[in-house]
C-alpha cells in the first residue's frame, strides 16, 4: 500500500464512563486522539505505510500517546520528543436529546509550542504519497501555523497529494483569523473536505440552510463547492451531511464533486456509540478510496460507510479493516451475527 | 434566588449495573435519592437555597446520604441525625419490552420512625418561598403523616407557597387510608402534581382512559382537573403525560391548568438512560418555573424540558442547570456535540 | 412440572465490555453457554425438573460451567467430568450497522472427545418427559453424533418427546456431512426447529427468500414446513421469523405448523441488549408452551415473548420467569416500572 | 459423604470494593453470606450433600442468596421462601491499623420473623449426620430462638451430632439474655465452639486475658474448656487463637479439648484479604476433620488451614475444596505456582 | 467548633487503577486534591467550620472540584469562579521497591492567574480562629505569592493563628526563589511545619541525616528547631519523621517544639494504601490537636494518629473522623473488626 | 542499541481480577504473554531493535497479541500469520499462603503447528546482535522443536550470541523427552538459565536442596553450573534464586557463573503484585546487561533489580525502562515519591 502522512495534534481524552455527566465522575475512560491521528490509524487498518507526525513530551503521557498509534502500527518515527504538556480534552458523551460536551484543555501542549525546523520534513515526505491535515493544527498557535505550511511546501515539492479538513474550532481563533491562515495554505491542497460551516468560517463562503435544525440543503452545498473549486483549485471538494436527530440518533451522508460532477452518498441511519472522530474516519475512507478506487462514487460510499461504522466504535479511532467497510458499503447492514 | 424547602425521605438505591437484572449483579451501583431529595437537588442546581428536611442515622450509610446533597449544594442544616435504617430500594433497569423493577425494603427507616417535634418548624420556614411535599412521606407511617401535616401548618403560617406530587404508592397504603390522609392536607396546597391514577387513589376523582396501553385522555384529564380545582381550591393543577412506548422509548409532555385555561406543552420523544426521579425533575422544573416564569406555559416548557433531561441522566437526580433546560426548552434537542 | 433434559455443549464465552471491539479489550466479560444448556436454564426458570447432560473438566474452568446452571437450579449430575477443554467462543457484540462477531475455539472439548458409553442412558431418561438436543452436538465430532444418536435412541425407548432445534454451524460441516447424519437422527424428532436456512443445509429442503434482506417469504416457509412434516412425520414443525434491522433492533415472530394448520405469532420489535441465545430462549419457551398450553398458538406466544424478553438480557441464558413471559405475551409491553 | 445440616440467617452484604471507606463507595460489591451459611458452602465444597436451612422472601434479592448457595452445591430444598426482607450488612474493608466495619440492618428478616413450625424437622434431619448452628440466630428473634430449640431437638431425635459456634453479637442481645437462652441450648450440644469472649459472654466462664491486645492466655483457655467440658458435657470444646496485629495481618490457630487433652495447633501468619467468615470456615474444617480424620488432632489442623485459607477469598464463603487444604495443613505454604 | 481557613489549590487528580503503570490505564481514578483543601477536609471531618479560599473556573471539572468539597461539608462560599485550568497531577501508585511517581501539569491554573484583589479577604478571616497555607502556594506563580501574602497580612489583622507547612516542591522554584519568598511570610507565621530537606530549601537552615536512607538524625532536627524557632519566633516547630522502607511499607512519627522542650511522637508501621496527602492529613491534625487539647504532646499524638489512617485511605482527603483518631492514637491499632 | 530476537508463543492470559479465584470470575482479566515475548517486550523497553518471531492466527485475537507487542515497540514483522487458535492460559493469582494458579489451554496453537520452513530465518537473522528462547517452545511440539532448531542454526551462522532460559514444564513433556531434545540445543548456546529443576529435568543434572521449602544450595548449584559449564561449553550459567515465603512476599536474587567464578547478587525482599513473567525478565535484564555492562556482576545485578521490579508490575510484561532499573539496582529501593 501507499505511504501516507498526517500531521497534527493528538490529545489525551477523558471521559466519565458510559452516559455519566462530569460531575457523576469517579473514574474518567482514557484514551488517546485528534483529528489527524485519527485519521492515520484509520490508514494504518486498511493497510497503508501511516506515518503520524507530531510533538509529545518524553514523560510516561507522551509515552501513552506514542503507544496506542504503535498499537494500531501506526509508524510513530517522526513525532518529535519532547515539551511539556500532552493536550487533553473532556468529554462527556449525551443522549437523546442531551448533547455530547467537550471542555478543551489543550493550550501550550508540546505541538503548539514546537518549531518547523524541529521535523525532518524532507524525510517525513520522502516516497509518500499522501499528505492530510486539518484546520485544527494552524489554529492551535502561531507555531502550528507555520509547522503546517511547512509541511504542506515540502509535501508539494516530494509530489505529494494533499487533503485537508477545514475542520473549524471557534475556541481556537475567529473567522477573521482563520481565513488569513486557511486562505493561504489552500494552495497547497488537493482534496477539500468540509461542511457549510467550516467553508463560511474558514474560507469565507456563505452557506445556506440551518445546520442545527438538521436539515440540509443540497442546492446551497452545490452552490459554495463549484465556487470552492473554482478559486482554489481542488481536485475534489467534499463534505459529510449529518442530519442530528439527537444525541443518540443521526443521519449520515456525504457529497463529493470533482469540478465536473456531484455525487451524494447512500444514507446511513445510526444509533451512535461514540460520535467523536466520525469526521476524522471520513477523510480516512476517502483518502483509502481514492488512492484505491476508480470512481469519486466509490471512493465516497466508502467513507461513509467507514465513518458509520466508527460512530459504532467508542474511542476517537475506527477501528475497522477494508473488508468491513466493504461489506457495509456493498449493502449489508443486517447486522445478523458473523461466526 | 429563593429558600426553598422539601420534606421526605432519602433512600439508598442499589441497582445492578446496566441493564442486568438482580439476578446476575455481582456488584450494585449506589446512589442515593427520594421523591423530595430528587427536587431539592434540582433546585439547588437551578440556584435556589434549597433545604432538604428528614431524618438520617449518625452511622456512614445515613452520612452518605447527607454528603450526596452537599455535593450538589443543598442544605442539609435541618437533617435530624438519628435512628437505624437508610431506607432502601433495589432497582433494576428494563430494556426493550422488559420493565424495570423495583424492590422496596424502607419499613422502619429513621423518617418514618421520627417525630414531629424533632424538627424546629419555625426555623425551616423562616423566609422560605415554597415548600414541596409529596404522597410518599404521610404514606410511609403514621409519623410521617403527622410530620407532613405539621410542615404544612408552619409552612402556611409563614406565608410559603405549598406544592404537593400525590405520588400514590400501592405498597404503602391503600385508596381508602390514602383518600383519609390526603385529602385533609389539600386545604394546605397551591400546586398540585398528580397524573390521572394519583387523582383517583388518593384524591378519588375518576379518570377514564388507560394508561398501560399508553394512551393518553386528554378530554378526561380537563375534566378532573377542573373538579379537583374547583374542590380544593388550588391554583395549579399539574401533570406529565407519560407514553410508555416501552422500557426504552417513551413519550414525554406535561399539562396545566390554572383554573382558567389549559397548556400542554410540547412533547419529547426520549431514549430512556434512568426513568427515575423524572417526575420529580418536572416537579422542580414547575417550581422554579412557577418562581420565576410570567406565564404557566413558560413554567411547564422549563418543566418538561428538565424532565426529559433526567431521563437521559443516571442516578435519582437530574444534574442539568438552568441554562441547558433553557436551550432545550427553546428547542435545540438536536444533541449536537458542544464544544 | 416435568422432568426435562437437554444434551449437548456448555462454553466459555468471552466477551469484551459494552459494545467494545475484541483489539480494545483489557478484560473480557464472562459468562458461559451454549444452545441446550441454555434451553435447560430456561427451563429450570420455568419450574420443570432441568438436567443438563455432557462432559466438563474436573478443573476450574470445567466447575465454573458447572456452577452457572446450578446456580440456576439445573441438575447436572449427569454432567460427566473429565477431558482437558472447556470449548471457548468469543462474543463481540455489534451495534447499528456493525454486525456482532464470534470466533469459535471449541475445536477437542471434553464433550466432543467424549464416548456414548460414558453415559448412562437410561438413568438419564427415567421418567423424563422432554428431550431437547440441537444439531450442533453431532456436528462438533463423530463422537458428538453418536452421543446424539444413542441418546434419541434412549428417549425414545422411555417414551420421551424428543424436539430438534436444526442449528446449522458452517464452521463445523458441511452441508453433505450434516445432512448425513441429520436426516437419519430426524426419525426420533417430534417437534423440529430451524429456519429456512437450517432446513435447506441440514435436511436438504430449498427455502425462498433472503434472510439477508430481513425479508421473510411466509409462503415459502409453509410449502417447506409442509414438505418437512411430510417427509419426517413431524408434530409440529416451527421457526422464528428475525428480521435483522441491525444489530440494534431486530423484528421478531415465529409460526408454527401441526401437520394441519399454521400459526403465526404477534411481531415484537426489539431493542437488543443480548441477541446471543434468542433461539435457544425460544426453545425452551416452546417446549414450556407445548408441555402446559392447550393450543399450539399459545404454546408459540408463550415462546415469542420468552425469546423476545431474551433479547434484553445479557449472557446466553434467558433470566425470566413464567409470569414475567405471561405478562408480555398477554400484551404488556409498556415497559412501565414495576414497583 | 455426609449429610449435614445447618440452619441460620444468609445476608446480603454490601462493601465498598477494596479499602474504600463507606463514604467514598460509587457501588458495593455484593456476595451473600451469613455464618451457618457460610458452613453449608465450605462443606459442599468438601463433598458433603450440605443442606442450609432457613427462610427468605420469594423476590429477587431472596432468589439471589438461593443461588448463590445451589451456585456452590448447597441443597437449599428446606429454605422457606416468604417474608418481606433478607437482612443486610454493610462492610468495610479495614487496611493496616485502621479496622474494619459492620453496620447491621437485619431487624424483620424472613428467617427473624418466621415460625418453627414453618419447617418440616423430621425431613430436615432424616438421614443426617450432623447439625451445625451458632449463637447468631437464637440472638436475632425470640422466633429465632425457638427455631434453634426446635431443629435441636429434632436433629437429636435423629441421633443427628450437634456442634455450636458460640458467635456472641452484643448488638443482637445482652449477656443476660444470652446466657437465658444459649445455656439451654447446650444440653443438646456434642461440639462447642468459641473464643474466651463467647464463653464468658453466653455462657457465663470468665476468662483471663486481653484480647484487643492481642495476647492469649492458653493456661486461661484450658481451664475454662475444662469448666465447660464438665458442666454442659460436650465432646469437643474448640476455638480459634486470633492474634490481630492490623487490620491486614494476622496471627492464626486454634485449640481443641476431648476432655482429656488439649491440642494445640500450628500457627499461620496471615496476609488477610477478606477476614469475615474466618470462624465459619474454622468450623466446617472441623466438622470436616471430626467426621473424618483419626484423631482431634488432625481434625483441628485440617480447620486451621481451611480457614487460614479462608482470609485469602473475597467474600464470606470458603471456596476451596479438600485438596488444596490438605496441602497447606501437610505444610507447603510457599505460595509457589501451581501450574 | 472553631471557623479555619486555608488558601490554596485545589487540582484534578488522576491515576490508574490499583498498582498499574500509567503506561497501562485504559481509565483514571479521578479524586480531586491539594495540600491545603486535603486540610479544609480533615478540619470539616473534625467538626470544625472549615473554608476552603482558592480560584476555580465555571466549567464542569471547576465544578467537581467544588463538589468534592461540599460532600466533606467545607464551605466553598470563598472560592472565585473564573479562569480556564483545574490544575492536573497524574499519579501512579508504587509497589514494594517501585516508587509512586507523580507527573505535574499545573501551569496557568485558574488559581495561579487569580489576582489577590479578587478576594474578600475581610470576610474570609471574620471571626476566624486558624489559617494554613504551604510553601506551594507561593510557588505556583507571583500571583500565588502575593495572595498569600495579603492572605497572611489579613489573618494577622483578624487576630488568627497562623501555620504553614513549608513543602518545598524543586519543580515549581529554585530555592533561592523560594527562600526570597518565604522567609518574609515566616514574619506572620505560628505554627511552622516541614521537614529537615523544607527547612533546608525554603528557610537555608541546613540539615544533617539522609532521609533517602530512611534514617533520621533526631539531634540534627532538634538542632535545626531550635534555629528556626529562634530566628521566626514561632510557637511551635514540628515535622513528621518518614521511614521510607518501600513504597508499600513507612514508618511514621513526628516532632514537636515549643521553644522549650521537644516532643517525639508514637510510631506506626503502616501498610500503605495510598500516602498521598499523609503530610496534610498531619498539618490538619495538628491544628485540631492544638485548637483542642491541653499539651503539645497529646496534640503531636493526634496528629499522627490520624495521618497514619491517611496512609490507609484512597484518595487526598483523610476521611476519618474524631473519634476514629482517638481510638487509635490511645492505642487500639489491633484492627478487628467494629461490628 | 541492538538487533535481538526471541521466538516462542505468546497466549491469551485470562485471570479473574484482584486475588479473585476462578469460581469467583465475573469477568477476566485479558493481557497477552509468553516467555519469549516477555523477553522482546523488556528489551524493547531499554531501547533494542527487539524482534518477536512466532506464529498467529489473523483472526482479532491473534491481532490483540500482535497490538500488545507493537504497543510496547517490539518488531513484529516476522509474525507469521495463519492458523486457528491463540493459545490460552488461566492465571488465578493466589495470596498468603494460597498458590497462584496457572490452567493451560495451549494444545494446537498456530505457532504448535508451524512449520520451520514458513519462517524466513536469514532475514531473521540478518544483524542480529542476539537471539533468545526457552524450553518452552521446543515442547509444545515436534513442529516446536524443528523451529527451534532451525533459530539456533541459523542464528549461529549469522553469528549471534545465543542464549536459553530452560523452563521445564512438566505439564508439556517428561524429563526423558526434554532431555532428548534440549542437550542437543544446548550446542548452539552461549549463555543458560535455568534453576537447579530446570537442570535436573531438562539437562540431567541432579541438584540438591528442596525448592518448596524456600532453602537454597549454593554449594549445590556451583557444582551443578561447574558441571554444565563444562559439558556444554557456556559462555555463562545463570539462575535466579527464588525464596517463596508465601505468594505474597518472596526473596529475590540470583547467582551467575562465567567458567572463572561466581557471582552472588543482592537479595530482594518483594511484595508481589504479579508473580509471572519474573524470569524472563530476568533473562531480558542479563540479555541487557550483557550486552552493554562491563561485568557478568553489574549485568546481574541489572537483571535482578529489573526481575524484582516485573514482580511490582500486573501482566506478563516488565514496564519499566532502563533508567528506573538503574536507580534500583544501584541502591534506592526507599519507593519515595518521584515528584
Amino acid at each position: 500500500m501507499s505511504k501516507v502522512v498526517t500531521l497534527g495534534e493528538i490529545m489525551l481524552r477523558l471521559s466519565p464512563s458510559d452516559k455519566n455527566r462530569f460531575v457523576q465522575a469517579d473514574s474518567f475512560d482514557v484514551v488517546y486522539g485528534g483529528g489527524e491521528a485519527n485519521v492515520a490509524v484509520s490508514l494504518a487498518n486498511y493497510g497503508h505505510n501511516a506515518y503520524f507526525v507530531s510533538k509529545l513530551p518524553k514523560h510516561e503521557i507522551g509515552q501513552s500517546a506514542v503507544n496506542s498509534l504503535r498499537k494500531f502500527g501506526v509508524n510513530t518515527e517522526f513525532i518529535v520528543r519532547g515539551g511539556e504538556r500532552v493536550g487533553i480534552y473532556y468529554l462527556e458523551h449525551g443522549a437523546s436529546m442531551r448533547p455530547s460536551k467537550v471542555i478543551y484543555d489543550r493550550a501550550d501542549s508540546a505541538i503548539a509550542l514546537a518549531k518547523a525546523d524541529e521535523f525532518d520534513w524532507d524525510a517525513i515526505f520522502q516516497d509518500a504519497k499522501w499528505f492530510h491535515f486539518s484546520g485544527i493544527t494552524p489554529a492551535i498557535s502561531k507555531q502550528g501555523a507555520e509547522i503546517t505550511k511547512q509541511a504542506c511546501i515540502a509535501a508539494k515539492k516530494h509530489g505529494v497529494t494533499v487533503s485537508v479538513d477545514l475542520n473549524y474550532r471557534k475556541k481556537l481563533w475567529t473567522p477573521e483569523q482563520a481565513q488569513a491562515v486557511m486562505k493561504d495554505l489552500m494552495q497547497y491542497v488537493d482534496v477539500c473536505i468540509g461542511n457549510e460551516e467550516d467553508a463560511e468560517l474558514t474560507l469565507g463562503f456563505k452557506p445556506g440552510g440551518d445546520v442545527t435544525k438538521g436539515e440540509l440543503d443540497h442546492k446551497g452545498y452545490e452552490r459554495i463547492f463549484e465556487q470552492m473549486q473554482k478559486e482554489f483549485g481542488f481536485k475534489y471538494v467534499v463534505t459529510t451531511l449529518r442530519e442530528s436527530h439527537s444525541a443518540s440518533d443521526n443521519g449520515w451522508s456525504a457529497l463529493i464533486y470533482n469540478g465536473n460532477e456531484f455525487y451524494y452518498s447512500k444514507k446511513y441511519e445510526i444509533r451512535i456509540v461514540d460520535r467523536v472522530g466520525g469526521g476524522d474516519s471520513f477523510s480516512a475512507g476517502l483518502i483509502h478510496g481514492l488512492l484505491t478506487k476508480p470512481t469519486q462514487g466509490e471512493a465516497l460510499e466508502f467513507a461513509v460507510a467507514a465513518s458509520a461504522l466508527k460512530h459504532t466504535i467508542f474511542g476517537d479511532y475506527n477501528l475497522v479493516d477494508e473488508k468491513e467497510v466493504e461489506t457495509l458499503a456493498k449493502g449489508d447492514g443486517s447486522g445478523r451475527v458473523q461466526r
